[in-house]
């Protein structure tokens, strides 16, 4: 008895046609992809002119992407799909520094700087201390930890996006831990700023009712041996876009309160111990 | 209490971002999507390499789209999208003709045809007799019904693809019926063809081991006042592709037995009757 296609048994219909030799990951991947989307087009009755501009959104969203944008990327963060997938990927036990995105806006091999030391290649912008320590689970010291870090300048622009207005590793830079895995270095208290707005990514988010803001954040990738990876961010307690960061970054276990330095030495500091899991 | 992005309440945290002024169907639609697309994710617990696969796959898709191509239409066919939008849109009473796929290939204003003519303006292929009736739900016959009809080539190719090959109009007219509901054209036994599939979409096709060939169909579109426009196909029994149709568009009720014609003016004969619902 041969099925063709049917509403009813309409996923059903595609997964059969799959040939036996299929990656089977794939197999596993395409399957639930199928059952899902056309899941979703029956709970909505999705229509023909709705199906149009689904296919016209998409068209769009591929269209506008070039070297050096990735609407795609765009829509996968706003959507919450990137934070997601970080999520799924980086299951830590409780106490352990918890992931966030990665972001567009690192770039491999920042200077490596002295503890102490300054990012703020430009001086613009509120001055701040960042201190803290990198441990383990048992609160131990982690010796030889690298911290890479970067922020937005004070128009809320990484220095990749102003190469002609901005010094070459403005706002970056990279620091070692020694045997008391402290680190310390001075940059900029960060400023928040909107994701690319004026593309299919920027107009989905108006018909949404939702703003293209980050609240502000402080990058940070930590890499140790023997450790995992962590690609975080710190967020400054009290920014108006902390409870609605347009790409579902903020998680409650990476606040980072700014406190006026009463040393006089930067006009602010910021404290932050990072926990890393074997593996 | 503030709810920041969880995994476990990752749609949940999306859709709440929602602005309270969002149009209702929107709403709707976005909250479903993401629900299941959330879903998706963590049922195959996707890993940041297939994500980047996804992504570069999305990608591509958009950017080989152009005013002569359209491959997310040719996603959406090859994942069964387009025919369950196209069921769920056109559900119909037991008896009435079904409707499948549009396809890409139909051009408005084609020729309209007394009974009898040709389609077939460059004469090649195996001439056969299309012949029917066009009836209402009580087997009435239906006066003023217009058949516009359209199928390939000798070669697999619509006219509209071999703008320089084929006569304009190449197998395609349109027909209207007289008071006896019945409709005869001569055109070609039509022919399987391949989708296009040097793209994504082609290249997903050949990983879940998919041929991009359509079965031999002849294209129908009929409307009639006071009745809902039919968009179908004939399907040709015996075809080796009848099962494995890479759009989905076969139905058991659209296969079309190819006699050959006794009476000797074509090869073949073709039968098929019509069945409106009113609307
Ligand atoms: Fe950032
Ligand atoms: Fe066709």
């Amino acid at each position: 008895m041969i099925e063709y296609f049917t509403e009813e048994g309409s996923a059903k219909a595609v997964n059969a046609r799959m040939g036996d030799t299929v990656n089977p990951r794939l197999r596993t991947i395409m399957a639930s992809l199928i059952e899902h989307l056309h899941g979703f087009i029956k709970d909505v009755e999705l229509t023909e002119p709705e199906w149009e501009t689904a296919i016209d959104f998409l068209t769009r969203t591929g269209q506008i992407c070039s070297e050096h944008r990735q609407e795609f990327i765009l829509l996968s963060d706003t959507l919450g799909v990137s934070m997601l997938v970080d999520a799924i990927n980086a299951r830590r036990p409780q106490g352990a520094t918890e992931n966030t995105v990665f972001g567009p806006f690192h770039v491999d091999g920042a200077p490596i700087r002295e503890m102490g030391e300054t990012i703020s290649l430009d001086e613009k912008g509120e001055s701040c201390l960042y201190e803290g320590r990198v441990l383990d689970l048992q609160g131990n010291a982690i010796e030889g930890a690298m911290l890479d870090v970067w922020s937005d300048n004070i128009d809320g622009y990484y220095d990749v996006q102003q190469p002609d207005l901005q010094p070459k590793w403005n706002n970056r830079g990279r620091f070692v831990t020694g045997a008391d895995g402290c680190y310390s270095f001075r940059g900029i208290k960060p400023v928040s700023y909107p994701i690319p707005d004026d593309g299919p990514v920027g107009q989905m988010l108006a018909l949404l009712g939702r703003h293209p803001w980050r609240p502000a954040h402080m990058h940070f990738m930590l890499t140790a041996l023997g450790y995992q990876r962590v690609v975080t961010h710190t967020f400054a307690v009290g920014d108006e876009y902390l409870t609605s960061d347009t790409v579902f970054g903020v998680k409650a276990s990476l606040l980072q309160t700014f406190e006026h330095n009463k040393s006089g030495a930067t006009q602010w500091k910021a404290e932050f111990d990072f926990v890393l899991v074997p593996g």
